[in-house]
């Protein structure tokens, strides 16, 4: 007999109604003759409300208790899906992390999945029971609760497939898979059906807000096979899965662009070595993400432009970190908060030569200038004008032939 | 070093200013160098919301479901009011039933306190820290959550109050204390200093809402003292204690009068050895409470009249179950929802003799007619007509100077 985890989203729970249909497809499942494990978030909404309630206690609260009062929300909704699945007449019950136990370790708000006891699990499995467990949240060794971070229930639903073997791990939300670029963006996106890991954590950690980047590292390691679908419309989704399983024409799964970046230009700097390191310092101590870097040749051997690009957000503190910072000089500070980066993905391009190519003749053929360039094996990122964004996601969206 | 438990009832922490208050209240305790134990109940309202969503799922949810549910409100208050404490600069923590634990027995929904364990909970309180326990609710032997009821918080308080021998336990709600009867009814009605647990029984069986009479009877049987006092005003509140301690020269302590009384007449009923039982035993199977009772003599020692009192709720239901029942014949049936029952409750009419009758003449004196008699040791009620409820209140609250 098949084990399928089917993790629902906040959306996917939002309200009696959905909660009602997210138990009809549950039933689906088990009428299929599946072992059925749900994990559940909260109710859309319900987590902002405790927050929200924390922010007014305290400007500073206190970070255990902050796990115990949003860890409620998951509860909840837990109880009522299994009471629902009791009224449709399906064996069902709640378990909070506390009881299976899950086990986190690290700090609270920001744990991680240790490990998890499945043995009782087991035995209510083969009796025919369908568990509905609390996504997003664990026990420490002290015993107190701990939460694993927003969209934690993602990494719940993969551990909780890992540690019970499960055949299948489905993601139910509100969308309905990853598509090859964001289709509020660009109309002619397109559905992904098949995507590997390594493609959706480049995806994932470049905007595409389907899945946490974490929680599909989670699964890569794990190999656990994801499924990303809709809980709205009966559609199937994305299949996330291991690149050594599956073969694939296609070169570019994705492209992604970010919003929110800005561009720092540090003008005639001392190029000597360890400045790089004496300028990023600073920033990385106060949690500022540098992402692309690029250093210009040396004009005369002496000075050299460092050119590099954070989230807007921190624009101020970093020009206040660079203007303080005494380990270096420098003739002039430049900034640019009108850009973008603009990324093709695809584990393709590693046996296909002139991918770069292709992608700069493109941008070019729509006179949009490039500012920097990133690359990795399965990436190639382009940092351009903020209001070219749209017309480079167009060209490119054709040239690899994802229309 | 004296250790008090506090208890907030779910209006006292209804929302972020209240909770802000409270924690000002126990803030004061720790200035005075007590050990404190915090119960708390859920944010007013909270439950109700939660107990509302289960209808909508379903309208037999499952009991089990339910406990998971409700439950979530009490670990939110705890967590808002412990980041409150840490917030002002208390050491404080949340501890949940299942942390503690606090083990329960009996039905889910309806399940009392068996044991609870105190060694970390006296570790914490030795470092100086202040706990904020979760009321109302605990863990069976299946490690699933119960409740105890709606006021369970103030069982919790008396347990924990038992288990760590505490010095005082303090229930704040959002009443200046017990009075000697309605306020709302009465104006002249004055808040009771002290009162026995067996005259706080009857007082809170008879309608007195401030404390369940459950928990009076956990204090009784443990020998806790409570202060029942208001969380909005700083006044001193309501002492409930053992009659073996103090002692008082007050004859009655309070007057309780009930709504929707109903009276029921079995007319002609064959008087014979188990008619009663007769009578009595469908009514009981179907949970209908039959409070005041009386015979007629028989007037020709064959027949006789049987008057009883129950809910007026339960009048068509206990009507039904006469006419359906076999083992017994009566000429008529007549009922009467227009009653009421007035008690006058005292310790010291047990030592006072000619209390029934100064009770009767009062009431004689106003033209009161007494409809079914009922005493007990340190009580005495009379059903009445409902609409002289007041004026029977008035002149008894006079004659028993309670004025």
């Amino acid at each position: 007999m098949k084990t399928v985890v089917l993790k629902f989203g906040g959306t996917s729970v939002g309200n009696i109604e959905r909660i009602k249909k997210v138990c009809k497809i549950i039933a689906s499942y088990k009428k299929k003759k599946r072992r059925v494990i749900v994990i559940s978030s909260a109710m859309s909404g319900v987590t902002n409300e405790l927050v929200k309630k924390s922010r007014l206690i305290s400007n500073n609260f206190d970070k255990a208790e902050y796990d115990a009062l949003v860890s409620t929300g998951e509860q909840a909704s837990c109880a009522l899906i299994a009471g629902r699945l009791n009224h449709i007449g399906f064996k069902s019950r709640s378990w909070m992390s506390w009881q299976l136990p899950i086990q986190t370790e690290g700090p609270y708000s920001s744990s991680r999945i240790k490990k998890i006891a499945i043995k009782e699990l087991n035995n209510y499995l083969k009796s025919g029971g369908i568990p509905i467990i609390t996504g997003f949240q664990g026990i420490n060794s002290k015993f107190r609760l701990t939460t694993i971070g927003r969209s934690g229930s993602d990494a719940t639903a993969i551990m909780i497939a890992k540690f019970i073997k499960a055949d299948e791990c489905i993601i139910y939300t509100d969308v309905e898979g990853v598509f090859t670029t964001d289709p509020r963006q660009y109309k002619k996106a397109k559905k992904i059906t098949k995507i590997f890991y390594d493609e959706m954590l480049e995806m994932a950690s470049l905007g595409s807000k389907v899945m946490q980047p974490t929680s599909v590292q989670d699964a890569k390691l794990n190999n656990i096979n994801i499924e990303v679908k809709s809980s709205f419309i009966s559609k199937p989704g994305t299949l996330i899965s291991d690149s050594k399983k599956t073969c694939s024409d296609q070169i570019i799964t994705g492209i992604s662009s970010t919003k929110n970046d800005a561009k720092i230009t540090i003008v005639g700097v001392k190029d000597k070595p360890g400045v790089a390191a004496s300028i990023f310092k600073p920033l990385s101590k106060n949690l500022i993400n540098v992402d692309m870097v690029v250093q210009n040749i040396s004009q005369n051997g002496q000075d050299t432009d460092l050119t590099f690009t954070i989230k807007a957000d921190d624009l101020k503190k970093t020009e206040k970190l660079i203007k303080q910072n005494k380990k270096i000089s420098y003739k002039k500070l430049s900034f640019d908060k009108n850009v973008s980066k603009v990324s093709i993905i695809g584990v393709g391009m590693i046996t296909s030569p002139g991918i770069t190519y292709r992608m700069f003749q493109s941008l070019a053929s729509k006179k949009i200038n490039i500012l920097v360039i990133s690359t990795s094996e399965i990436k190639i990122s382009v940092l351009i004008s903020s209001n070219s964004v749209k017309k480079a996601v167009g060209v490119l969206h054709k040239e690899f032939k994802l229309d």
